[in-house]
């Protein structure tokens, strides 16, 4: 092993560097890990830009990255279910296991959890990186390590639609046609939803949500009246639907959310917004529609693998962009901006 | 049977009449009911003050009451499962049993459903009124006329109950102490609930909720800091309430609801707030709170009969005023000012 | 409307007669249905050697059938949801409207369900016959009435794995691969199913189920030792599945239902076998297998056209024989013997 | 710290011997507890008798006892949940952690789990003993440590109750009047359960029951007729169980489940009975009846704490029996025999 470790720091606002750490020996329970490849998310860009998120404050040098996936190259003595060798991806967040949300199957609401690249946790944008052994899930052979990098996202579809309750029959609204709102399209499909319609403000972004089997789009305009948005979404649907995803955050969705979902539907909110916002709340709580957040996922990536495995999704296409991890800074640039038509931006970490 | 159908028709906003009306004949699955005793709901002062509620308008006259218990006097020729003389409980909405909501077991959201004093439906605070058989309940000999109206109020604690998921071992919140805040505490106590705290503006009606069983209660100025709320209400629980139930409807109740609700939990709404308000979303929903409305009840007349049947509750300290039919304009004013420590204003039909 | 209406009547154990009956009025909530097709289901060859199921007993002429499609001939005065032409898929159940079971949602457990072709109840094998409106379901232009009739066995499919709870990455176990074994592959798929595996005592039938896409198949020979047929499935699935549906209700399928499926998981059994078994029942209660039985279907017809008409499954290759009513003994035989690889016979019932 | 650890170890069938054994240091993770109490549970008895349940067979010189609670003594370096002097119930499963079953909330079923007094786990029947200090729970003051060893089979009841659906108007029928029959009364009552019938072979512990508020009993003879019992059953509820819960494991026990639960409804199985059965499956699985098995609990015990801290629940008149550990083989001589009324024998640990 070399000891080359270059590794994407972020030290405060808009100062992400490329520097020399060290290389981490795993403890008993982890595994050191030759990084292969790491997406680029929101959040990623979000903390960048803005050096926090909520709560979550870059007080001190975080290393940035958790949408990945590596080799293992060393275990601890206690790792008996990889080898070295071995692809893995990389599931984020090892919780506590010993509260009461990790007893009761819930561990992404574990207050102890340490998540990577949230502060003050850091990330795996780096070549080498010690992981939970029990948190790296084994990819097979036909499996990619591109693709096992972006079952991060996708285990968040996974848990958006199981929060939604979508299952065979079920209609659909996706609003924001952003790397979540696909990957949600992409697995309310597999679920069995019949019918699917994704908004967007960008046309570019329905037409890949085309691509990815969306049923029906709808461009929506700032200016769009709140009733005409209703009507026009129904009309999509020939009906109305029993389960939105919001997927964008804005408050003009989430109200959108409320409006157009059925009675005794579901409304799941993902894209997460502004601290208050201002909502018809009566007009949805009286038709019994369900409001559901979602943090993350939880047990979503042995999931999120069977469907890739089982070729019953293809993400491969939300790839619109590599780069090498020397070109990090190009890359959240190519992230930021959504220049060239970029869904999802991969860094790849292995010296070249 | 008589000819005397003394019957309260509001008119229009502050307009309540008392009228003579015809006896209606049964259709065939109906039966006729002597009626005889009616609660005073807050939907009923409500249009009387206001002559609606959202898209509810009293644009013609309409016969008020829907929380009612009356006698069988005559038969439709259908009926089987009543006879002349069973007392009985009217569930007051009956639904269109054909559309997916019927089918699906949430008939609460058919949009066909004939609801009782919901314009332009009429309701029941008359001598005479006519009732499909099947939203009649037999009310057990030991069971008293006036409990059978009260199974309405208590059909909307079951369900939010039912909705919150409350169950053995659940620490709730109820916000507000009047008669759906007390019903929903009766009935998460029978639930297994073994913390319960309610809120109120006033401290009489606290007292009363203690008295109801409450284990704690907390008097809520409109000048209080929400964080300091959400500590009080924390501190008075020792840990985290799992499950709130809004029996308000104010906004300042929906932000305490979700602000104070444990990760993972339940936020109801069962007060009807104003159509638009300000709300800390993301802080529930990226702790994965619940938010679920409460719409009537659907299927909960049986419970909350065999509930007050087998003695696990005792809804009888509800009623604190009785009025005559011909003093239907006092029991109103008596509902409408809270006057006497007002809880719940039962109104008697029979002819004295 | 012509005079003549055809008709298939089992006047007792093997003696099923083509007559005429008179062409009946529909009822203010009933339809005329000009009847299209109807399916033959391995109950009515039950009735027709056996003479009866269970408790259910021909003891007096039963019109046969209730797989079925047809098209609006005649509207009852009442009816709104339908017109004259509509061509419709017929769900042959329908229930009394006012049960618990029924306000509940779970209809198919209505004692008072009017069922075509369970003794004493008249089935639809024939020209003309009326149905409740609101139990036939619109047919798009391009779903024809042969898929309509199909609707029925795939509901039954529907709901086998919606008891079972297959979902994202279920692990699928079918017993047995006639046309309910392939239907419940057909919408586990659907349902997302990341693998399937099915079996038979009939390789010809295994190779059918491998065309509509089972992942793998055992062929089970009588003589099979037990522990070598668990053995045999883990192997197949290379781990345990978590869902296992018995489409065969033979004792010994009961059996390995209850020793093949995972901690935790569920064996939903929908071939009713016969009235004593023996089993190794605390084997799969001790590692908390829920085992759920399956009765028909409740609201699954919407569900299973949508999964049709949106191109999700495609039923066509089920229908391997097709004949006209008049030679209804002829596709009897075919159904009763499985000659010629037949799974579904399909009969026609229009006059040629 | 004295260096008396006197300890209860069952070298083979009706083999157990009171000798010393070493005091054991706390892990890091772990406490050292002084043992107060162990109750004795039926398995207890059965491996003094057979020396084999199921699988589990000891081989091996175990010490036995699981229902305990005990006062921390000496803490492990890494807990800070607890202090010297906590006094605690202890959960006697200690599960992986690391499992799909334990990260998904069913940690009962972790084929890792480690458990007391299942072979070759040693129990706690002794003076002092080292547990994982997250499965303890801490006793509030005015919880006695002889509730905490009840909340063991409390929590079997817990679970019971909570896998059978029991909730707001259940009809619950109990089968068996032993220490889990009784617990699951206690607990369906605390869940809303308006109605409870409860059987045994003995009239004595009908009686009992009776005192724990069953609404009735029904006592059986083995020469019963079934289609009897049943109306039996249903005669003593006015209406059919919606809910059954076998606490004995009899076959004929088992059957009666599967016979008086009304369709719809759940059926658990507690008791474990022989490993193979002769049922009339398809009489409750065509009724759509779920069957269910129990193992253990899981997160039951703080649900199980809750009841009895906040008095709704009174285990206390469970012991009616009580023995010094040197009287180990008295006391296992009245549970095996059941002599005086004997229900729950408790053994106290400490030095006298």
């Amino acid at each position: 092993m070399g000891k080359d470790n270059l590794t994407a720091v972020l030290y405060k606002i808009n100062d992400l560097r490329l520097e020399q750490t060290d290389i981490p020996e795993p403890k008993d329970d982890e595994v050191l890990l030759e990084m292969s490849c790491v997406g680029i998310c929101g959040s990623d860009v979000h903390y960048l830009v803005n050096g926090r998120i909520g709560d979550f404050v870059v007080n001190s040098p975080m290393i940035i990255g958790h949408e990945a996936a590596g080799i293992v190259s060393k275990l601890g003595k206690n790792v008996k279910n990889l080898k070295v060798g071995d692809r893995v991806a990389i599931e984020p967040g090892v919780p506590c296991r010993v509260c009461e949300f990790c007893r009761s199957g819930r561990y992404n609401l574990c207050p102890e959890v340490i998540f990577c690249a949230t502060p003050p946790v850091h990330g795996n944008l780096r070549r080498f990186y010690t992981h939970a052994a029990d948190y790296c899930f084994k990819l097979p052979d036909h499996v990619s390590l591109e693709e096992g990098a972006l079952l991060e996202p996708l285990s968040v579809g996974v848990h958006a639609c199981q929060r939604a309750g979508i299952t065979l029959g079920s209609k659909v609204l996706i609003l924001g046609a952003g790397p979540i709102g696909l990957v949600t399209l992409l697995v309310a499909k597999s679920l069995g939803a019949t019918k699917t319609v994704i908004t967007d403000l960008v046309q570019t972004r329905l037409d890949v949500a085309k691509d990815f089997g969306a049923d029906a789009t709808l461009l929506v305009q700032r200016s769009d009246d709140e009733a005409t948005l209703v009507k026009k979404v129904h009309d999509l649907f020939g009906c109305e639907p029993d389960k939105t995803v919001d997927a964008s955050g804005a408050e003009s969705s989430t109200r959108l959310a409320l409006l157009a979902t059925k009675s005794g539907g579901v409304a799941v909110l993902v894209g997460m917004g502004p601290p208050e916002v201002k909502l018809p709340l009566v007009q949805a709580l009286a038709r019994e529609i369900d409001i559901r957040g979602v943090f993350r996922y939880v047990n979503c990536y042995p999931t999120a693998l069977d469907l890739v495995a089982s070729g019953k999704v293809n993400v491969k296409p939300l790839i619109t962009h590599n780069y090498d991890i020397e070109q990090t800074h190009e890359a959240f640039e190519t992230a930021k901006t959504g220049r060239g038509g970029a869904i999802k931006v991969m860094i790849h970490c292995k010296r070249s």
